[in-house]
C-alpha cells in the first residue's frame, strides 16, 4: 500500500493497518467533495492564466475534474480507503483519467492549504443553509404572532405570573433571538470566506500564483495575509460551532416550554399528533419528543463547540495533524442545525395555541398586580408604597382564593382610601396589556411595529 | 407508516417525515442488538420461572430471539427504519417469526427499562474492554522501563532541564497513571452493572416480576433500588465518559511529549515509518500524524462528556426523550478510547530511544546542579545556602558555556572554599541517579521495585 | 524584592511589577495553611525520626509552626504578597521566628511534592464534609418520604402524566441519586489521600526520607509509587470536581422541579418565605429564587471540571506552572457544594407539599391508563391489544373531557366486552400504587423497604 | 432585616440566614457601581424630559447619584449586604441622602432592565479595553517583525522542520490572529451596546418613556425591539465569552511555542529574569513560568464560556434568578484577558531572540528539500517525481549525517542526472526565502507589505 502513499519517497516500512483506520478521513471528509473539486478548478484556471499550465493541460485537468464530479455525484466513484483524503482520492483518480498531467494539479498547492480552503467553502455554504432555515423560522414565528396579537397568556418571570403579555410579544421575542442568530451569521461568514490557496505548506510559494483570481473564481471576500495563519487558522470553524451553539441554546429555551405548556396541567398548547409520540406500555401517552430530541441536542452541539476549543489549545504552529478532527465535530452541527430548525419551522406552524386555557391561566396568580401598584401611583403614592399596599391587597385575595379584580371595592379601600370604582377598569388584563404603550412592550402599537419591522427585513432578505 | 406505531392507539396523524428522521436511533442505537437480545433472553426466562409464562411460551420467544440474532450477525435482518429503534426492531421481528406469543415478552417491561439495561450492559462491555487495552499498555509501558533502567535522560519541569532520571522511570510513570484508570474504571462498573428491568416506565409494575433473578442471569451486581431513578439515571453514562476523559488527557500528555522528542533538535525518539506520514509538498517530512491525531483525539471525548453534562442539567423525572442522546457520544467515544490505547501499545512497542541523544542532553542545562547544592549540605551549609552558591557555580558555567562538571576545582573553591575534589563523582549523571534511595524515586531500587510492583498486578489481571 | 526570593541565585533582574501580581497566588492558597503547617509538621517529625534533624531542631521547628498556625488563625501572621505563596510565606516567616534551623524544614522536600501534599489534603477534607452534607440532605428526604408515602401525585416521564407514584417513592429517588454521590465521593478519595511527598522537585532525593512515616502521621491511604507521577498527577482534582459537577447536576434536576411545581398551576409545593423572595416591581410576586440560583450554579461547577480539563490536556511531565490554576476551580467549587447542600436540606425540609393539589392533578392525564391495559390483559389479551383498546378508551374520556374512571362501564364494554365492573376498582390510583409490588417499585412495601435500607445506611455513616 | 426588603410585601418570614449569603450578590456586582449610577442619571434625565418627573426633583436625584459616586469611589460608602445587590444599595442610600423623592428613581423601571443595561455598559467597557490591549500587542508583535526580517527559522508542520521562514512571518501570523479578535470585538459590541432600558420586568411600563433618549445619552447604537428578549437576552455575554476564549487560545498558542523554545536543545529565545522565576530546590532553573501561567489560564476562560451556555441551555423565558450566574464567570474573565494581554506584550517586548541558534536549527531537519523538489520542476519534472527524487536525496543525507546543501553533486547526479551545479544557490536557506514571493508568503515584500498594511491598520485606531 505504502508505494501508493504520495509522499512515501523515504519512507521504508508500510504504515501499521491500525494507524491506516485510525488516521483515514475520507469516511467522512467525502463530504467536502465539491468544495475540493471547486477549488480544485479554480486553482487550475489560475494556473493556466499565469502561464503556469497551458492552456491544453488546464483543460484536460479541468474536464477530469468535472468527470470526477459526476462519477462521484452518480456513485461510481472509485473510493480509495487507503488514499486516506478526499484531496487524494481525488488526485489519484484525476491521473488515472487523464494520465501525468494530472500531478501538475497540485503545482504551488499543499494538502495544508487546500483542506484549509475546502472547509472554508463548506463552512459558508453551511452557514448561509442555516441563515436561510433561520429566516424561514422568523417567518414563522412572525405569522404565528400576526394570528394571536390578542391571546393573552402570563409572562412569567422565575416561572412565576408576572404580567399578562400578548402571545404575539412571547412569539416576537423569539424572533429577534433569531434574527441576533443571522447577525452573528453574517459578521461570521466574512472571515469564513477568505482564501488561503497560495499559502502551500505553511510558507508560500516560488510559483508565480494569483491568489485573488481564486478568490474572485470561488466568490470569496478577500486573500490570507499571512501563509502561516492561513494554514493553521481554525478560527472560522470555532465561529461557526459558536453561531450554532447560541442557536441550539435559543431552540433548548423555546423547547423548554413547549414541554412545559404541554403538561395537561398548562395545556398552553397542543402539540400535532406528527410531533409527538405515544408510550409502549401507557396508553394515554402523548409526549412532546420532538421538543425533548432538540433541547437534548443542544448537548452535542456544545460538545463540538468545545471539543474544537480543546484541539486548538496549546497547539503550536503551523498545521499540525490534531486539525484534521476539526471536520467531524463540524459535520454533525451542521446536521443538527438544519434538521432542527427546519423541523422546529414545521412544527410551530403545526402548533395549536389554547387561547382559553391561557386566558384562565392569567386569573391564577394576580398577574394584574403591577396595574394596582401604578394606579396607586396615579393617585399621588410613591411606587414603593403602592408596591406595599398592593402587596397588601394580593395577600387578601390570596387568603380568599379570588383574583384580585374579585375584591370588593370596600375592602380595597381599607388597604388604602384613594382607590376608587375605576380601579376595576384597571385591572382587566386585555387592558393592562394595551396601556403598554413604549417601544419594545407588550402593548398592540409594538406588537404591530415589530411585525412590521420584521416583515420589511424578512424581505430584503 | 403509523399504523405499525406499537404506541399509536390515540394518535390519528402519521408522524411527520422529517420527525421520521429526526428521531429516529436505529442508525445507531443497532449496535446495541446483543445486549437488547441478552436482557430480552433474561426477562423471558424470567417471566417463565414466575409462571408469567409458559416453559412453551418461552421456549418459542427464546428460539425466535436467537434466530434475530443470528439473521444480524449474517446481515440478513430486515432493519425498519420506521420502526425507530433497536428494541422494536427486534420485538416486531420476533412477531413476524413467531407470532403473537412474541407480544408477550414486553409483559412488565418498557423501552425505558430496557433501554437503560441495554446501555448499562454495554458500557460495563466497553469499559471492561478498556482495561484490558489499559492492561496491555501497562505491560508495554513495563517492558520498555526494564530495557531502559540504564537511559538516562534530563527530567523536566517546565520543560527545563531539572534533574537526570531514568529513562524506565519516565515510562513508568505513565504506568502507574493508566493503572489510576483502571481503579476508575473498576469503581465505575461497580454503578455500571446494576439492573433497572422491573422499573417499567417508572412506577415498577403490577406483575410478579423477580428482578433479582434477571441480575443474576446478566452477572450484574445488583438490582435497583427506586424504580424512577433507575430509568432517568444516566450518572453511570456520565462516569464512563469521565474514564474515558481521563485515559485521553493522560495519552494526550504523552503525545505531546512524543511530538517534542521527535523533534530535530530532541531526537530523542525516532518513531517508526508504519507510525508517522511524510508531506505531499515537502519531501523530508516524517511527521509524529499518529501521536498528534490522538493528542487532538482528546477534544471530541471531552465534548463528550460535555455532551452528556448538558443533556442532565435540570432535567426534570423521569424518563425523557433528551435521553436519547446519550448513546451517540459513548458509542463515539468507546471507538476513540479503543483505537487509541491498542494503537498507542503498538506504536510504543515500535519507538527507538535515542540513548545517545538522551546522554549528550544531560549535560545541557546543568542537570547536576541539585547534586552541587545537595554536595555543599554534606559539607554543612545550609540549604537555601548551598542553593544560593550553587546558582553562582551555573551562571560561571553559563558564562563559559561549558557544563558544570568541567568548571575547574579552582574555580568552584573561589565560591566556596569547603568543596573538593570529590565534587566531580558527585556531578556524574549516573551517579545522581543511583544516590536517589528514597521509595518511588527514580533510583535504581525504587525502578526495580516499581517493575515488580507492577508485575505482579498484571499477573493479577 | 528579588534578593528575598529563595531561588534568586542567578537571577540579576527582578520580576516585573505585573508578573508579580499576575503569578502570585496567596491571595487564595492562604485558604491551604492548615494542611501546609500539618504537612510541614510530619515532616519535620519524620526528619528527626531519620536522624536528619535533631530533636532540638524538630522541636524549634514543630514550635515555630504551631506559631504561626496561631498568628494566622487570630489574624496577627504578616503576610507577604512578594513572597508569592503560602510555602514560602510560612518558610520566611519561620526563619523570622526562630533563626537559620528554620532553613533546614526544606530538606528533601520541594514546592512541587509539599504542594500537592497540601491540595489533597484540603480535598481530601473538602469531599468528606461534602459527604457529610450529602449525607444531611439524604436523611431529609428520607424524613420528608416518611411523611408523604400516601401522598399520591403524577409520576411524570416527557413531563406528561404517565402513572401515580407515591410522593415519598418520589423524594427517595433523589436519595438514592445523593447516595451515589457519596460512593463516588469515597471511590475518589482512596485515590486522593496517598502522599506524594518525597517525591521532592520530580525525581527523589538522596536523603534518605521515611515517605511512610509522614503518610501515617497524615492518616493518609498510602504513599506515591513513582516521583515523576507524584509531581505531575492531577487526576485527584477532576475526580473530585467530576463527583461536585454530578451533586449539583442532581440538585439542578430536582431545583428544575421545584421551580415548575412552584408555579400556581401546579402549586404542588408551597416554598416558605424564607426560601424565596419578591420582586421590586410585581407586588405579587414569590419567586423560588434559591431552587434557580442552585439551578444556575450547575454552571459554574461544570465550568471547574472543564477549566481543570483543559489545563491538563497535552500537558509535558513533570511539574508545569499551568498547575498553579489547578486551586482557584476547586476551591470555588467547594463553596458552591458546601453552601448549595446544606441550603437544599434546609429548604427541602421547611417546603410545604399540597396533597390536595397533587391528587387533583391526578384526575387530569389518565394516570391510570395502564392499569386499564393491565387489567385487559389479566382478561386474556396481549399486552399490545390491551394498549390498544385503552388507547380508545383514553380517546373517548378525552373527547368527553372526563377521567377515565368516570367512563360508564357500557362504553367501556363497547371497546371490549371482557370489561366488568370489577375495572372501577382498578381505575382507583391508590389501588395503582398499591398493586406495584416489585422490589424498587412506588408500591407501599417497596417504599417501607427502601426507607428502612437508606435508614440503617445513615446509622452506619 | 425583613422589613428592609423593598418587595417584602406579602412576605411574613425573615429570609434564611444561609440563603441572605447565598443568593446576594452585591460581593462582586459592587464593580458595577460606575455603571449603575450612569444608567439611573440617564433614566432620571428621561423621566425629567418626559415630565415624568419635574426638574427640581432630577436635580436632586442626579445630585444625590453623584454623591453616591464619590462614596464609593472614596470609599466611605456604607454598603449594606442585606440589601442584596448595588441596585438597591444606591437605590436605599440615594433614599437616606435625599429622602422619599429617591423612591421616584425607579419608577418605569424593574431590576430586570437595570442589571441588564449595567452589564452591557460594562462588557462593552471591558472589551473595548481588550481591544486596545489587543491593538497594543499587536503593535508589539510588527516592532518585533520589523527588528526580525532577516532573522530566519525552521518552519515547523506537525513540530518537523518544513520550510525556512522569516521570523518576522513567524510573529506577523500572530499579529493577524489577534487582528482576527479585534473585529469579533468590534462585531460583539455592536450586539452589546443595545440599551434595555424601558423593558422593565418583562413587559414594557405604562408610563410614558423614551427608550431611545436613554440610548442616546449613554452612546449606545441602539435600544431593544422587544421587552422579553430585553431582560432574558444573555447572548452578549456569551459573544464577549467567546471573543476572550478565541484571544486566551491564542496566547496560548504562542506560549506553547515560547516555552518550546526556552528549552535549552532550541534556546530559540532567552526569557528576561523579570518573566522567569527559579525553583527552590534546583539552582540552575529558569522556568518561563509567565508563558505556562498564561497557557494555563485558558483552562478558566473556556469554562468561563462553558459555564455560561449551561445556565442559559433551557431556561424558560423571561428574566429567571439563574442569570445572576453571569457576572462572575465575566468579571473573571475581564481580569484574566486584561492582565494576559499586557503581559504578554512587555514579556515580548523583552524576549530576546537567538538569531545563531535559529539559523543552526535550519541545518537540521532538511528545510530546502521543498527547495530541491521545486528546482527539478524547473528542470523538466513533475512535482510528484521531483518529491521522490528529493526524498531519495533526503535519504541519502542523512544516512550521511550531512545536510542537504553538503551533498555532492555527484552524488545528486546518481540521483536525478537534470542536476546541476547552480543547484547549490537554490539549497540556500536565504534564497529560499527570498524567492516566495507570492502574496502572504515569507518571502521579503510580503513581510513588507505585511508590516505596512498592519502599520497603516494600527494607525487608524
Amino acid at each position: 500500500m505504502s508505494e501508493k502513499k504520495l509522499w512515501g519517497g523515504r519512507f521504508h516500512e508500510k504504515t501499521a493497518t491500525l494507524v491506516e483506520t485510525y488516521s483515514q478521513s475520507i469516511a467522512y471528509d467525502k463530504q467536502l467533495f465539491t468544495q475540493d473539486i471547486a477549488g480544485s478548478k479554480a486553482h487550475t484556471r489560475m494556473l493556466a492564466c499565469q502561464g503556469i499550465l497551458t492552456s491544453t493541460e488546464a483543460e484536460k485537468i479541468l474536464h477530469g475534474l468535472e468527470r470526477i464530479q459526476t462519477e462521484i455525484e452518480n456513485g461510481s466513484f472509485p473510493w480509495k480507503p487507503e488514499l486516506e483524503d478526499i484531496h487524494m482520492n481525488i488526485e489519484s483518480r484525476l491521473i488515472e483519467l487523464i494520465g501525468t498531467i494530472g500531478k501538475k494539479l497540485h503545482t504551488g498547492r499543499s494538502r495544508n492549504d487546500q483542506v484549509a480552503l475546502d472547509f472554508r467553502l463548506f463552512i459558508s455554504e453551511s452557514i448561509r443553509t442555516w441563515k436561510l432555515s433561520l429566516i424561514e423560522l422568523i417567518g414563522t414565528f412572525v405569522a404565528k404572532a400576526e394570528e394571536h396579537k390578542n391571546t393573552l397568556l402570563p409572562g412569567y418571570t422565575h416561572l412565576q405570573p408576572a404580567q399578562p403579555i400578548s402571545l404575539a410579544h412571547y412569539l416576537l421575542s423569539y424572533a429577534w433571538m433569531f434574527k441576533r442568530d443571522t447577525q452573528r451569521i453574517d459578521d461570521c461568514d466574512q472571515r469564513v470566506r477568505i482564501s488561503p490557496l497560495g499559502a502551500a505548506a505553511l510558507a508560500g510559494t516560488t510559483y508565480n500564483l494569483n491568489p485573488d483570481f481564486i478568490a474572485e473564481q470561488l466568490n470569496l471576500y478577500d486573500i490570507f495575509d499571512n501563509s502561516i495563519d492561513a494554514v493553521s487558522d481554525r478560527d472560522f470553524v470555532l465561529e461557526a460551532l459558536f453561531c450554532a451553539s447560541t442557536i441550539m441554546m435559543h431552540l433548548s429555551r423555546f423547547c423548554e416550554e413547549l414541554i412545559i405548556w404541554s403538561n395537561p396541567l398548562f395545556s398552553f398548547i397542543r402539540i400535532p399528533d406528527a410531533y409527538a409520540t405515544g408510550s409502549s406500555i401507557m396508553p394515554q401517552k402523548k409526549n412532546p419528543d420532538v421538543a425533548e430530541l432538540m433541547r437534548g441536542k443542544v448537548g452535542r452541539v456544545y460538545g463540538a463547540l468545545l471539543t474544537m476549543f480543546t484541539i486548538l489549545k496549546a497547539l503550536p504552529l503551523a498545521y499540525n495533524r490534531d486539525l484534521q478532527e476539526d471536520k467531524e465535530p463540524f459535520f454533525d452541527t451542521n446536521h443538527t442545525i438544519t434538521t432542527s430548525l427546519n423541523i422546529m419551522s414545521d412544527m410551530l406552524l403545526a402548533i395549536e395555541f389554547d387561547k382559553q386555557r391561557m386566558y384562565q391561566a392569567l386569573t391564577i396568580g394576580f398577574l394584574n398586580a403591577t396595574e394596582l401598584a401604578d394606579y396607586l401611583v396615579t393617585k399621588g403614592l410613591s411606587f414603593r408604597e403602592a408596591h406595599h399596599i398592593t402587596g397588601s391587597a394580593v395577600a387578601l385575595a390570596e387568603q380568599k382564593n379570588i383574583p384580585l379584580e374579585q375584591v370588593s371595592l370596600y375592602d380595597l379601600q381599607q388597604l388604602c382610601d384613594k382607590i376608587e370604582a375605576d380601579v376595576f377598569q384597571i385591572l382587566d388584563y386585555n387592558v393592562a396589556v394595551s396601556r403598554r404603550i413604549t417601544p419594545g412592550s407588550t402593548g398592540y402599537t409594538s406588537i404591530e411595529k415589530q411585525i412590521q419591522k420584521l416583515k420589511l427585513w424578512l424581505k430584503e432578505q
